[in-house]
């Protein structure tokens, strides 16, 4: 008989052929995303400190698909990369009053070295800053917009999730400096185009962009805006958010350029950070399925896996022509699984995977030149001429991402209740959607409703749509004060 | 008058005129680096924390083309990807007790937060083997080959320097582990292959792979082997090591397998680990000249910079023919530079930069369809059709790479002096030489020896020859024992 511990093994790695994977998604998320993490090895929770996880080669090639992907997008809009320290010194950390705030609790600091006390950087406002006090002297030093992939870390004292809330992430920061506030503004703007075109168009996840409420922006901001999107149990989860910095910044950095007639002004600032690590679980929770993950074909580690099925007399015929197709394909990212398994254990485990596009073929269809390429996502298989095969998969890719967003968009777009009463709100949440209703002001003076919805109905006040006007109407169902805005209201995590 | 401020600020960025470079790398190697660092914007080091520096955008795009031409290197000998914790729990760093002994003086420590102690790692062979611990099951999940880029940390007491000797580098490291010590030694060879694919052949950095001795060795290790380049002031740095753990890490982890007859067995291990950050600073020593920077076209953030030379008649007609040129090299990373900087300025300003190729003309060149490359290493132009522009420029980038290799080549095949004597031996250490001579022993009754050396001469006995078996004559020229060994030493960092 097997040893426990070997027989386990296989299964991680999908040698078993009884590895199972029937954890039903609409019925118990939490679950299912558990239980996906660990059988298509995206990260590992056992590493034995809360709030950090291993991330896997299977996870750990997808984030790296997304970070070139994303670090493309910021270069086309004219970002240039950078490296900064991983710690922070405490002066520096402490210089804007809002940011120290907000952030010193989650700070993990480092022991004492006898020299200045340093910080693990949560977020590196502070540490860009003192640099751009260097930097830029001149409105021909402007419009300054520099980023970094880098590690973070926050001390969580949440219940932590893999991806989705950690004490170390992996996230992009932009840091942008202006001569002006409009330009200031339209980077903002120019942000959530970003956000846009990548974390939806590319990776499938749609979003509101809201403007937070005042109490709820980040700590040193002027505003915020955080792209909303939900979880297939009804959570929001927030993904990139984009800062108004204003001048709050310059002033305790002391960033000033000498603008054309020489005189000495502050820079305006924005930062925007879009977070790879948690993106990817919201990639993950959107197109998976109950037979594992569906990944994009834009960032699956591989797009195709080619099966090819043969016998004992057959293998050298069958094998020389799947390195063919593995050579026509080469401007793809192709696993050719040659492994002992059975082609139903094959199949079985290149699906939990997530593998957009799985070619299989024996002698037979060889001969016919014709094979099969099964389509994860419909789960179809269809034909296709040996000789086209390269068009076809390219078509196919295309189609597979776009048939992704449409499917998640057409969800996402029966996500918002409108409603008018409290009952209708707490209706709206309690069958997992968002709730939109006229609420008296994200301003400071609508922060006792925000606590009363927060307390009473487990829900936080998104805020108002960045990216168009709503007009409210009547007056705040919580306080009966005449509505100033439209807001959103949802669970989270 | 122009503000100091704004005067040096142009300086940076290479809009003024009489931007100067005008340090000789070979009389004053130290501050040739530092100058050339600051002036071709790699790093700054006024980020106020010691041994952490920033390094700039184009530091930041070589180091990320490195890094992309290292990895995919590794991926092409079977490795995979992987994220792991920066931080390491105290109990995981202390259950291998060479390891522990040799990096505890070296180690940040987080501040406690009432849960475990956590180290920000130096190195992560024990965030790594606990969790080969939970993976290795049984013959079939070996070999098992993982690496992760990451940034490590460690408390350097000693003098730091920008890229050289930091507290926090970027660098990558590959964990392997084996059924058997045949293969984890096989594997120590074909990282030193790696290392000459890569760091050789590809960056244009020679070395000498060797094997340490027994009291220089990764602690942990069975044996480590360096690879041993020169700085052009004759001081010895490391790159790339490659350590053969042999069982001492699998023994503290417990990583066992079951073997083919199911029975328990220990693996063998093996760690690589290329510093990304520190091989950059090789490459400017290398190959930079007193013009600045030289850098391969590999690795280049731009290989070829096109300057356009018109006046107001011409402008539209050259800036035309301009963008048509960069549009034909679209396989390659171009910079036009269509700023309003004087020809001469631009050309100082890229020739600094180290950008191997610069196209060059006007509206007569265009005119007759005629072009003008300047070749940054050599300082010559060439004359080239336009219409072969695309071929012209592969061809020139893999001339440049190739003969910056010869170059480097050449100047490494001189640096080694064969020594009888101690007279020999100091002679050649302060002719800024690599001294090779017969020596006692590289185990541990060779200890005093090189104490001695260390001590009377500022020079390391850095071990001996993994890529050959050289025969030692006579005497160790210190203790007069029988040579056992052919060893080399150097002045080093």
């Amino acid at each position: 008989m097997e040893k426990p511990k070997e027989k386990e093994n296989k299964q991680i790695r999908g040698e078993e052929k009884k590895i199972t994977f029937n954890v039903s998604k609409e019925n118990n998320f939490s679950n299912w995303y558990s239980e996906i993490l660990e059988k298509a090895e995206i990260t590992d929770i056992r590493y034995g400190v809360k709030g950090f996880v291993v991330i896997r080669p299977w996870g750990a090639m997808a984030i790296e698909n997304m970070y070139r992907i994303y670090e493309q997008a910021l270069q086309d809009t004219n970002h240039q990369p950078t490296v900064f320290p991983a710690v922070i010194p405490e002066a520096n950390f402490k210089k804007e009053e809002g940011h120290v705030e907000g952030f010193t609790p989650q700070v993990f600091w480092l022991q004492d070295i006898g020299e200045e006390k340093l910080a693990l950087r949560p977020t590196s406002e502070t540490a860009f800053y003192q640099m751009y006090n260097l930097w830029i002297r001149s409105w021909r030093d402007l419009p300054l917009k520099l980023y970094q992939r880098a590690n973070v870390f926050r001390y969580e004292t949440k219940a932590t999730r893999p991806l989705i809330r950690a004490r170390e992430f992996h996230w992009i920061e932009a840091h942008d400096a202006f001569a002006t506030k409009k330009e200031a503004e339209e980077q903002v703007q120019e942000d959530i185009q970003t956000t846009e075109k990548i974390m939806h168009q590319v990776f499938g996840v749609p979003f509101l962009p809201m403007k937070r409420p005042q109490w709820d922006k980040f700590p040193g901001a002027e505003y915020t805006i955080g792209s909303d999107t939900i979880m297939p149990d009804g959570k929001i989860i927030q993904q990139p958010s984009t800062h108004l910095l204003g001048q709050h910044f310059s002033k305790a950095f002391d960033i000033k350029f000498a603008n054309k007639d020489e005189k000495e002004e502050l820079v305006w600032q924005t930062c925007y950070g879009p977070a790879i690590s948690r993106i990817l679980a919201s990639v993950i929770s959107m197109h998976g399925d109950d037979s594992g993950l569906v990944l994009p074909f834009a960032i699956s580690p591989k797009q195709v896996v080619i099966v090819p099925i043969f016998n004992e007399k057959n293998e050298k015929k069958v094998m020389k022509a799947a390195e063919e197709i593995k050579e026509s394909l080469k401007d793809f990212r192709v696993q050719l699984d040659n492994s002992n398994k059975r082609p139903g254990e094959k199949f079985f485990f290149w699906e939990m995977k997530g593998v957009p596009l799985r070619i299989e073929f024996g002698e037979k269809e060889i001969d016919a030149k014709e094979l099969t390429i099964f389509i994860r996502d419909k789960k179809e298989k269809i034909k296709t001429k040996l000789n086209s095969i390269e068009k076809e998969v390219a078509k196919l890719g295309k189609d597979f991402d776009k048939r992704l967003l449409e499917k998640a968009d057409k969800m996402f777009s029966n996500i918002v209740v409108s409603c008018k009463t409290k009952e209708d709100i707490k209706n709206a949440l309690d069958n997992k959607k968002i709730a939109r209703f006229s609420f008296c002001s994200i301003e400071s003076d609508g922060q006792k409703c925000a606590e009363f919805i927060e307390k009473e109905l487990q829900a936080g006040v998104r805020g108002i749509r960045a990216d168009k006007k709503e007009k409210p109407e009547g007056k705040c169902p919580f306080c009966n004060k005449p509505a100033k805005e439209v807001v959103y209201a949802g669970k989270s995590y």
